[in-house]
């Protein structure tokens, strides 16, 4: 059962978790952030969100900058990127009830395994799969372009619960913040097919300097995008997870009705941040090969990117 | 026999046709440049080249504006982009004396094919496939870092000659010059072997904005340029033509040795030139692909190229 007495802690509030946990608290929740840089600013500030569905949104938050100083959690939302999981493990662990679900809202592919044996054996883990165009403006300040939902598939936890009646929960929490949100029977497959997306935009929108706009109105990139789509569907199905019939034209289709929109690697790249090429490449080719499966076209971009990425931090 | 009395027409005066037409003209030979931007300063300061292996050359040259105004040349070198054969085939019929050579020095497939039905039929056509660093510095000023071998194979011209000793002849007039230069049997099958060269560094040095240095020394892209290496290996062999054996490391050997070298497309790119794309790129794959073969990190590769090169001239 969700009620508002649900005690919520952010993990890394960003765009994805500043705008989720935003929602949660507007809806009454007892949402506790934790914030690294931007804990001065957001302690005294607030949150901000510009939103394109939900108008403008500005609440005073619970801000902290230590784990330690937050009370015990029951749901952990992880905004934070896949490439501090490890840093990121014992300050789940600090925060966490007993029974907490830890929420792990990345994409790519392997960031539950890699975080699991870092957590106690009571907590539940959790993926979360978001499908919204947002950014970080400023400091505590969120830009929401278009979408929003996101769904949850459970991961691991305690013998003897019901995965679907957990993921269901936490779908049930969101919903009544009112984001749209399904339980997903199988997280594996909602990783894979979350990876149609990421693998094309996200990569291109670093080697090109490109907006998706700009990657579908050239038809150059755009036969790029699709080709690379195509190589995670047959990915995907080596590692036996078949995607929905004709997804690759659905996923082009959801992106031409997109604002113009630029994926959080991008920003990553021009913040000199480490880009999630772990699980949203290196993980999802080497599932792959050792499938017997060879992925040409997204192994050449994870190659180019791998190159971008050293140079972009060693400059 | 080659004479000093051989006449020699230089077409397209950049680094490339500068540095052979200036090589040419030290030894004696009678050489006349075809300029465009560069005529006024060339005509008043004569060629310079600051080179690695021959020390600083400078010399005063019988430079052109107009092919209308040069004497019937016996042989035709071309130093233009392949990007500009349209325009040239006129050029070359006007300052042809009968049964002239004419010697593409250009990459990538196709180049003779497309220009051959402009010339006229007592013409002879030659391939020329250069193995040398050498970039334009400045109008006139040319700078040749490192090799300088040039290799001719014969490509068509009126009946019952004998394409080989043709070949051997200009072959012949370039060692006269101190150029190491050799006749080849099958311009067909060196070009797919200077592709191997060719097809990586040129479009990563562009995509990346790379060195080769800076290619070869990153683990990512040093992969991604033998890969790239072995699908030209592939689609040569689908279209009947064989490389050495052990012609992808021993280029990747020779370019470790290389100084820092700058493709042309790089240059090209950077000046906001059309890039040699469909000779480099989109023919070997439309050959390959209709030999049955699919390339797909050469066809990433150049999508991702036409997308820059769109960009690029569009703003």
């Amino acid at each position: 059962m969700v009620s508002r007495t649900t005690r919520i802690g952010i993990i890394g509030s960003g765009a994805i978790g500043g705008f989720y946990g935003l929602m949660l608290a507007r809806a009454g929740f007892d949402v506790h952030f934790l914030l690294r840089s931007e804990y001065a600013v957001v302690q005294k500030d607030g949150l901000s969100i510009d939103s394109a569905l939900h108008g403008a949104l500005h609440m005073k938050v619970q801000a902290y900058a230590s784990a330690g100083d937050m009370p015990p959690c029951d749901w952990l939302l992880v905004g934070a990127k896949a490439t501090s999981n490890a840093e990121l493990a014992p300050l789940l662990v600090q925060a966490a009830a007993p029974g907490a679900r830890v929420v792990l809202l990345q994409n790519g592919l392997g960031v539950e395994e890699q975080l699991r044996p870092a957590l106690r054996d009571d907590m539940h883990l959790l993926g979360g799969l978001c499908f919204i165009c947002v950014n970080r403006q400023a400091p505590g300040v969120i830009r929401h372009q278009a979408l929003g939902a996101i769904n949850l598939g459970y991961h691991s936890g305690p013998d003897g619960v019901d995965a679907g009646v957990i993921a269901a929960e936490g779908a049930g929490l969101f919903r009544a913040a009112g984001v749209d949100s399904q339980p997903m029977d199988d997280v594996g497959q909602a990783r894979w097919q979350k990876l149609v997306w990421n693998v094309p935009y996200n990569g291109l929108s670093v080697l090109l300097q490109a907006s998706t706009k700009a990657l579908m109105s050239d038809p150059g990139s755009r036969e790029l995008v699709r080709a690379l789509m195509h190589e995670v569907v047959i990915g995907a199905q080596a590692c036996g997870q078949v995607l929905p019939q004709g997804y690759v034209e659905h996923l082009l289709r959801v992106t031409d009705q997109m604002p113009e929109y630029w994926p959080s690697m991008y920003h990553d790249h021009v913040h000199r941040r480490p880009l999630e090429l772990q699980a949203i490449y290196a993980e999802p080719l080497a599932r792959a090969r050792q499938a017997g499966c060879h992925l040409p076209r997204i192994e050449s971009l994870y190659q180019a990117l791998t190159f971008i990425d050293r140079r972009n931090r060693a400059d």
